[in-house]
């Protein structure tokens, strides 16, 4: 019965996603790089998303998104990658390794933040599921979360690793569910409901080309700006309205950067470093409470870093430093975007306890930016 | 001969900052908090900064910046302070005792690249220069840089120790000159000439009511964006303009955050890493070529790390990191508004080799704003 | 059933270890400090240690090890703590929010690396269950690991969250078993089987009288140093004895040091890290497969970071920089002593697959260090 | 007439130096590797080493050690280099460029603490000098240092740029002379006299047949231990003999690292960070004071980081991560007998204030290994 009651959710979750347009439709126009075909992570040839989510009257409200930035073995396979601590209240896991080895050897997982464990065992099930790993004895699951616990009972513990699994398997190439899905489902952002956005941008050819994808799961506090307008003090609505002594513990933002510029992870930490910048625009200030991590990864087969086979050496090709600067804006404009599109996409939500989280209000925001010059 | 020319271009930068009115008196409003009476690092009780400024024909344009966060002789008064590093290709003298000890126990220096050691030698000298300080066999100088080489012969290593401490002898409390002096002599910043810049922030008395001063010396590149306007786009003068493969390297940006609020290192940290926020909502995007750093110090005396006593122990009043959230958002605001007041301040230069750095044209840059609904 | 098996072999177990004399008893001197009574970490006074431990036919060689560093409600009465990483191909569990905010909020779990998700849920389950943390919502569990793969079927996963919490209840004062117990049960070091080992040193009353206690869990490689005496190399038993291609990859290992000195999580990290030099003092090489982490906190309540009350300020006596050798001195002499106890404790085992791992042959190695004059 | 004393005493200081043997010609052995052809930094094919050193009556006992990895022009030539801060209370100069871009640009020197900046000139100029770097602005020169201020009249700050480049210009390949030269002339360790020493290991042929280079600084506090044995226990000279209040502050120890093996950034820094193991393996133990720095680098050709040419992207060949274990074994103990070295080489001196800091007593020493049965 649960199960049904499960799917159910999932189905208007994803019948509202269809309907709302995104921002860019809407003539609100972030940065000044191009977009990729989708705006969305999975512009990057190879990455495909997908969601598990729990919509279950008025007490649950969580979920799981999983990212995978390469199909196949990845931990035969190993990605370079980086993670970089914008501010570290949170419980990220597989941190230390990704620091030490500067490799990513598991799809990603976003959840609530007493899930992560359920997540790392999925992580766990889903590598040993692959007959060559069958002697691994270590697996790296990366899995990051905010805490959605004032719309959902998260004490609760409701989401299992089969819940995990599943976002795994419903993971796909294509168009990405935005807003109260996920790893979104029960999340705020910066005073409204906010939850999964993501983005993209392109790279000029005599650039390299390359594509540049950001997913988040949007969860913090701040000063909500739309594309530099002040939508949070215009809607009244923002964390410091009241200069009281105490505005409540905020919550988080993860965001997932993957680009198939070849690049290994002393880079990929910096690049990681710009998302905190992107976050910046929004109005976010990765407040006290705020677990604020960006996972940054490349999916460049010539940095592939398996190590399986018997040589010494290892050859890799990256990009040089010195091309970086155009890649960084476009981490810092995708960023922005995915966090705008994440609090366009959500809706209003009614959670554990009565509380009631409103969504953006899209035509009054609408309104705001025409006043401000920025409706294209 | 030279001294007198030296004294002379001085005089004139002066002259030339005060006639320039500043953003907020032309109403350009930056955040949601109020600002300091002056609107200054020196609105922090007992602050105080001195320049010495080098206009010298074409080709010089250079100098130095002190910031004396307390008077007397701070190496037996040691602060509370961090450094973080927003992008590490920079010299700055002095990072990794402040990380380790989390201290600060001489003035603050900013100048161009090549004269750090200048500025290490100026603050053992400075140092030396007390009675009680006579054993002294180490000192810590915090001497931060950007580079002016665009505008300055910067390999003429012209500034001496006598220069820095010139600086330091003219540190005083009040109204802190802006734009083209001290350290800010020769900085580019954002397609216009930066300089020098400054601006503070007031807590609620709820929240304690500390206060919050920023400077910057500003010489980084990205698109410049004006309380959220994107400023940079409309003039057409941006870094990513024309996608072309070499866009230069960039120079960087050395912000001060000093606050009386009592914070200990590990929370000055995260102040620190706040300011890369503030700097990211004018457009700043960390370039690969720049060196961002953020020195943030306490001046409050319940924190102060004074181990001459013979005390095994000591006492300390430490503001909860509940109370932070504030204090985050006064820094990043802070910075933002003290980077466009240093495009403001700075008067068009042409310098070594001819080559001329436009200041922001104000006149236009109003109009856009007025534009764009941002202007009181 | 399993139960009951279960419940045997750690009875077998603390038999075994009632009956090997500790080092020291058999007049191995460890560096120039004093042991407190128990050379135990629970010479900290309020400390508390408990193990679940798994043996199991050949295949399960497997626990958890509980570390409280007070009693009582830890959650509501958070400890300064640091993390330092030695090497970080590991995957404990709770390192960015210690990272970040300075403190200990769940007693700290040792287990094996596929178990850490079941410790972090033992820990959650451990907090809800005082009355007090009704409202908690988010748990920074601390879980450390090492991989004990080569004697025991880890892929199995045996051990849950409710085994974890066994071990937590399992906590007491007191002498603490070594060797083949909790997290040790099947871990191997320096070639040998390694395990469960403590020590700890106290400070001369002159420098506060102090107690520092170390507890490890041994699973690394190198060449064995009992004493400063090449143990390794005259049993022929070491990593680079053959200097093969292929060493294979070592395990890790884990470090937790408490003290009661008055600390803060700045010079807690400089504690932390100093375990290393203990390490190193062994014969370990913080080999490139290993996951060194050291735990650290203090104990003290000047310094305890509840800030559920309603001041804005806390108020904190800590001990001055200055004093902090003669603890660095205990940190790295409680350490190595500690490996070494647990090398002695250990008994052989044949494990998973017919893999057999000697114990230290304790009689040999007394004849060596008698050859090399260090047994007293 | 002050400059033919310094030569006079210089050439004193190379006679002398000839005249001790190295512990290993007297019968220690230290590790299980082979040492290369001089037991040195130079057996890394095209390190070379020069000293600058001034005794001078007893006042001044300084100098300066110039370390060049490769010959030419190593700013169009960078080096993958890395920085691990064992203790941060020093004042290294390059730390974070080093940190965020991962390369060398400059020959490494030491020296005094107050004379970082003469260094910084020194290697400005030392750059400017190649004709192809007409056009360079920037250069992050890397200088280690420790504090002679013990035996040397060190507020004087003595040395000037040109010393430091006279020690550039002595650089050469062979031999290398340890104790009381270059930045070694007024150091401290462990109780004695400590100085410059070096040592290297060459690894199996099965495993790429790389050399490891050492080269130190030592100037730390600690307990002596030679090859493990409790030397400065059984001379009754060490740090914590008499447990009193106020130990002194220690020096620090400054460790370069120079391989030919192909590594990049991230893993070099992890071959730095063992360097500290060897320290620890002699008895020290990082103090509050110590500022100990590691420097490592790789001169593989391979791993290259010139930039200047047109192309985006950089083939390179690195060895991989799996191949490290060896590498970190020579490191350690390459490092630990380097220090050993420093102390064997170093002689007596009386100086500043007629403070006198005898040298190891050799014979003995030797007493003492024999003793303990680690005398070959």
């Amino acid at each position: 019965m649960k199960t049904l009651k499960i799917l159910l959710f999932i189905f208007i979750s994803i019948h509202v996603f269809a309907q709302k347009a995104r921002p860019r439709e809407l003539g609100i126009k972030i940065g000044v790089l191009p977009t990729g075909l989708l705006n969305a992570i999975t512009d990057v040839p190879g990455v495909q998303v997908g969601h598990f989510t729990i919509h279950n009257g008025t007490d649950d409200h969580t979920g799981a998104t999983a990212i995978l930035p390469i199909s196949g073995n990845i931990f035969q396979d190993k990605l370079p990658a980086a993670i970089f601590v914008g501010n570290g209240y949170g419980k990220l896991a597989g941190y230390t390794q990704v620091e030490e080895l500067g490799s990513l050897e598991t799809p990603i997982l976003l959840t609530n933040t007493l899930s992560v464990s359920k997540g790392m065992d999925a992580l766990v099930d889903y590598t040993f599921g692959f007959a060559e790993n069958k002697d691994v004895m270590s697996v790296n699951g990366v899995v990051g979360e905010t805490n959605d616990g004032g719309l959902n009972d998260i004490r609760k513990r409701l989401l299992t690793a089969e819940n995990m699994k599943q976002a795994i398997a419903n993971a796909k190439a294509g168009k990405v569910a935005e807003g109260n899905v996920g790893a979104g489902a029960g999340t705020v952002c910066l005073g409204f409901k906010g939850g999964i956005g993501t983005s993209s941008r392109i790279l000029p050819k005599t650039l390299g080309g390359y594509t540049v994808g950001v997913l988040v799961q949007s969860n913090f506090g701040g000063v909500l700006q739309v594309a530099g307008v002040p939508v949070g003090e215009e809607l009244g609505v923002h964390k410091f309205k009241k200069l009281l002594k105490d505005y409540g513990e905020d919550g988080s933002c993860m965001m997932v950067v993957i680009t198939d510029a070849p690049l290994t992870a002393k880079n990929l930490k910096r690049l990681a470093a710009r998302a905190m910048l992107g976050l910046a625009r929004t109005g976010g200030i990765a407040s006290n409470g705020s677990g604020d991590y960006v996972i940054s990864v490349s999916t460049a087969t010539s940095v592939r870093m398996n190590d399986a086979n018997n040589e010494m050496l290892r050859e890799s090709k990256e990009l040089k430093s010195g091309n970086l600067d155009v890649i960084f804006e476009a981490v810092i404009e995708a960023t922005e975007e995915a966090i705008i599109n994440s609090l366009f996409a959500a809706e209003t939500v009614t959670g554990y306890k009565g509380y009631k989280v409103e969504a953006l209000p899209v035509a009054e925001t609408l309104q705001i930016l025409k006043k401000y010059g920025r409706l294209n």
